[in-house]
């Protein structure tokens, strides 16, 4: 299934997008897209819909993120590529920072350039959606049975409120609509091999990053098998599972980081699509 | 005003301490004490109460944290004497990390040492509650008037997962039960100097911090301020502002981390006082 929101931000609700393309009303079948839907058997419910039954949303309607999500949790320097093109070794276990909620927005809504910056980057990620709470998992064997689903995450990111002003990430990383989430969450049944998806990401029409999921340093049911040694994940839960190379910061100078006017888009296999203009905050 | 949750975990009910120290049930005049209760003008509202008119709630009912939080921002190194305790420069600027709000438990609650733990520490904190939005302040003037009120925060900490792990304190922050919180949200009329606060923790009796948030290197306008340049602060955030010299990181070898058995307890003047049995997740 691929399950979003749609509707105005802060007000979307919950729809399907069926074989045809065709948007369909959930709204009437559950509250919302979150951590209580998943924890309670949500996708298993929906599963048995008849879907012919709902009633098909006009064209033209906002697509909110997919998922009220709960806290979300990134990985660093998760593709080799991606580390060496910054200068950074690869790790030797998952490099772990954290982006608030309430930087998520919609997959075609505007990213803003925070004021003071020059070094706003692009990041497309895989983003795994807990389904299952993960607590000290006994091995990587039982993590993806954890894992609701899959969604194209944009983990936008401030190079120099992340590595100039003052140590920890996360500085650079939970500024004003900095996570682009959607357009779908896409059930783990339809996802048969999340190591085996192409990602790719374009600034102004021009292919910047251009990879494979197959490259990660850290598979997803190794991530969410360690995770779950540290924290524990929640349903709702988001992880975003890093990038690959083709970033600004690894570009020789002058990079070219993002400025008002810039259109990105990104896009991974099966996930959908996303489309952003840049503003200025 | 003294505002706290009492209640079963997951299941608090928001109440109010008296001046004769006296739990006063709020369940019939807010829903809950949480984001939407501070953008809403909640506390402007209950100031005019009449609150010998609330009914008294039994003793003995289990403190949870004061507020349903949203986002929780740290504040490291943030006292002289801690950085210097830990070999760390003075920071240049405020060092920003993140707790998930589901560390988040009520002050008397146990904390668990994680698995494969050795290095559990303690940290009381001042923690400020954000009451409006605070985006692009304009100066550290404007800041207080952003801020709902202050509650007492234990950072507990775990340094092997922090500091030796692969880089970015958050693996080290976020396991469960690592955020103690309250025992009250205390109004901000009733803390006329957030920077003249005593702030003590003792671990199985034994005095272990005893510092004062005059010693803070950034005081909490300037924290609000920062921030407010970097991510939008929102009513019902947290922002866990650093805490002063004594933690088992910074005594000689062999350090005194937590083990199960150990109790904590900790307070800041006027903001209470909390206690925890440390156990073995």
């Amino acid at each position: 299934m691929r399950l979003l929101r749609v509707g105005a931000p802060g007000q979307e609700s919950p729809a399907l997008r069926d074989e045809a393309g065709r948007l369909r009303d959930l709204g009437g079948v559950v509250d919302d897209l979150d951590g209580s839907f998943l924890a309670g058997g949500g996708i298993e419910r929906l599963a048995g819909l008849d879907v012919e039954g709902l009633p098909v949303l006009p064209e033209g309607l906002r697509v909110g993120p997919p998922l009220r999500p709960g806290k979300i949790i990134c990985i660093g320097l998760n593709y080799r590529d991606h580390a060496a093109e910054t200068g950074a070794p690869i790790p030797a276990e998952p490099v772990v920072f954290m982006k608030a909620p309430d930087t998520v927005v919609g997959p075609d809504d505007p990213v803003l350039v925070p004021r003071g910056s020059t070094k706003t980057d692009w990041e497309v990620e895989l983003a795994v959606v807990i389904g299952r709470t993960a607590r000290y998992l006994s091995s990587p064997a039982e993590a993806l049975g954890c894992v609701a689903g899959y969604a194209l995450s944009h983990d936008v990111s401030e190079r120099e409120f992340q590595l100039e002003r003052g140590g920890q990430w996360d500085k650079g990383k939970n500024c004003e609509t900095f996570n682009p989430f959607g357009p779908w969450l896409v059930t783990a049944d339809e996802v048969p091999d999340p190591q085996d998806l192409g990602l790719r990401l374009w600034v102004n029409g021009a292919p910047k990053q251009d990879g494979n999921t197959k490259d990660m340093v850290f598979p997803v049911a190794e991530i969410v098998h360690y995770l779950s040694q540290f924290l524990v994940l929640y349903p709702g839960d988001v992880i975003n599972t890093g990038t690959p190379a083709g970033v600004a910061l690894g570009q020789p100078e002058p990079k070219p980081y993002l400025r008002a006017g810039d259109v990105v888009e990104l896009e991974i296999d099966g996930l959908g699509r996303q489309r952003q203009t840049v503003g200025q905050a």
